[in-house]
């Protein structure tokens, strides 16, 4: 086969890992990319996007998802720019979203690429709010959680990507918001950058979240949208409204434990005739477009605020990966290539 | 105050169970009965209805509803008849349905009482599949599991009260239903008699749940009408289909814990799009008449079947509330006074 005269550069998953992923679950890998077949094109990828969901890749067992096989690129969302096309709706120089993975370069067919607009919102926006992040906020948000005028949204993991987003549309809409976050930093981002109504520091031993929750939701939790998982949404369940709805997004507490913690309070379901619902933002890929659209809006008219944490150095990845686990980082997280 | 020529006999709660119930948390009491203020209604409960749910309501805390409180009569459905009225819209001799207690007469509100024609169906039944046992399966059915025609349906304590018309309510609408019960006795009365898809004996030892579920629900569960809770509710998560509904009625292997199981498999629900939501009964109060005219024409069609275990006597009713948390008794359990 032909080759490109460039050497792609990619991270291949060598291992599984039982707790948290390290270098040793990598193998950097250096190879010659082949021409393009008819349908293909190829991307230079310019940024990567890392997400708790990348640890769930990692396992052997099927998730929404298959595994990320041993040997493989790790997956991962990208943002680029197309430098060769087999495919006519693709031009070179035509800027894309898609799932490039963990490499410098990627190949990919037409139907797995979103084109981006770069003159919209810097490149890595299009990892964050007008990214799957941001989609997966916009649907899981109205569409699972249903949030009404004046009900109180209360979402773990505030200060996160999706967790960040999430807090700024309930707040358009008209909610009252209450964030988790650990760290005086963060609690101070989410009410004084982000607008929230109040923000519990979760790190803070001076105060049990049990208490936290009864001043700052006096109410009670209409809507709890959840990243964390784990004993917090156990307490989060003892503070439930009548009716409440809690959006299952994600367990980053629980992603590197031998065995999840399951919720002992979950009768509080049937006490406040509330449900717990998870979604899977795949499942809205025909209405991606609508929340991209409506992010972009509330971006311009500076109702939407983006914050990505940027690393730079694709042989930096297993490093950074880490920095989704370690409850430091806030915002998106993403590598430059 | 004038009082009947009538000694009432009735339990009182003496104190809190930390597990099981038993004798020595009621007292019996014996008492005159004061004659009737306006619009009050004197009862003879002729039967109480003996639920898990009486469990909770000993209990301190505030649940769907307030505690009974330590000196007060147990709380409990009844079927009766009315020997003296000041409400002109019951008369002597009208058989009705309240919340009476556990005691030979009770003085209620006519707004508290819903009247029963003995002439549809032997007095018991009124207390269960034409009474809150029926409606409760009904709705917790139908409105929150919204079983399709063709889905499986999965249900625990399936020969117990509300799961053996739950599992029959299901096979009217044309659902493939299985149901979990202890004993090859009651797996064979769901089969043979109430005309089930499937039984799985929990109580085998020779094959797990998680097998027993893969060949009785060999593409998975749609609605899982959960009873039961505990490990096997986290057993049932690993087999839901897509979009799955979980409803939850009750956790009677968890009543008498000290504390509750939590069901670690729950980010099931996001791999599955899938929901688990509570509800209580009362909420439907408006649509009672609805769900007991619809079983009605079902009993009399014959596609209902109601089953009672009857015990006799209003002195046994500890030992009678036993058999609620053996998993002996089969059908809807019953005190005749």
């Amino acid at each position: 086969m032909p080759t490109y005269p460039l050497l792609n550069r990619q991270y291949l998953l060598a291992k599984r890992p039982t707790g948290i992923p390290g270098n040793e679950h990598f193998t950097w890998n250096e190879q010659a990319i082949e021409s393009l077949k008819p349908g293909e094109i190829l991307v230079e990828n310019h940024y990567i996007s890392l997400d708790p969901a990348m640890r769930g890749w990692m396992n052997a067992a099927r998730s929404y998802i298959r595994p990320v096989e041993i040997g493989e690129v790790m997956r991962a969302g990208t943002v680029g720019k197309v430098i060769d096309s087999q495919d006519p709706a693709f031009s070179v120089g035509q800027y894309v979203q898609g799932n490039g993975g963990v490499q410098a370069y990627s190949v990919a067919q037409g139907k797995h690429l979103v084109k981006v607009s770069a003159d919209l919102a810097p490149l890595p926006q299009f990892l964050g709010t007008l990214g799957m992040t941001g989609i997966t906020a916009y649907f899981g948000l109205l569409d699972v959680g249903q949030p009404q005028t004046g009900e109180t949204v209360l979402v773990s993991a505030a200060a996160g990507a999706v967790g960040s987003v999430v807090g700024q549309i309930a707040k358009i809409k008209g909610c009252r918001v209450v964030g988790i976050a650990g760290g005086p930093e963060k609690c101070a981002y989410l009410t004084d950058t982000l607008g929230f109504d109040a923000a519990i520091d979760y790190k803070d031993e001076s105060l049990s979240l049990r208490s936290a929750l009864k001043t700052t939701c006096p109410d009670g939790v209409d809507v709890y949208f959840d990243n964390v998982g784990g004993k917090m949404l156990d307490t989060v369940l003892t503070r439930i409204r009548m009716k409440a709805r809690i959006v299952i997004c994600g367990a980053i507490s629980q992603y590197n434990e031998n065995k999840y913690y399951g919720p002992a309070n979950y009768m509080s379901l049937l006490v406040n005739r509330a449900r717990m619902e998870g979604f899977v933002v795949f499942d809205y890929k025909d209405r991606y477009a609508e929340a991209v659209a409506q992010m972009a809006q509330w971006s311009q008219e500076g109702k939407l605020i983006s914050r990505e944490e940027i690393h730079e150095g694709l042989s930096n990845f297993p490093e950074a990966l880490l920095r989704l686990f370690s409850g430091e980082k806030m915002g998106k997280l993403v590598l430059k290539v």
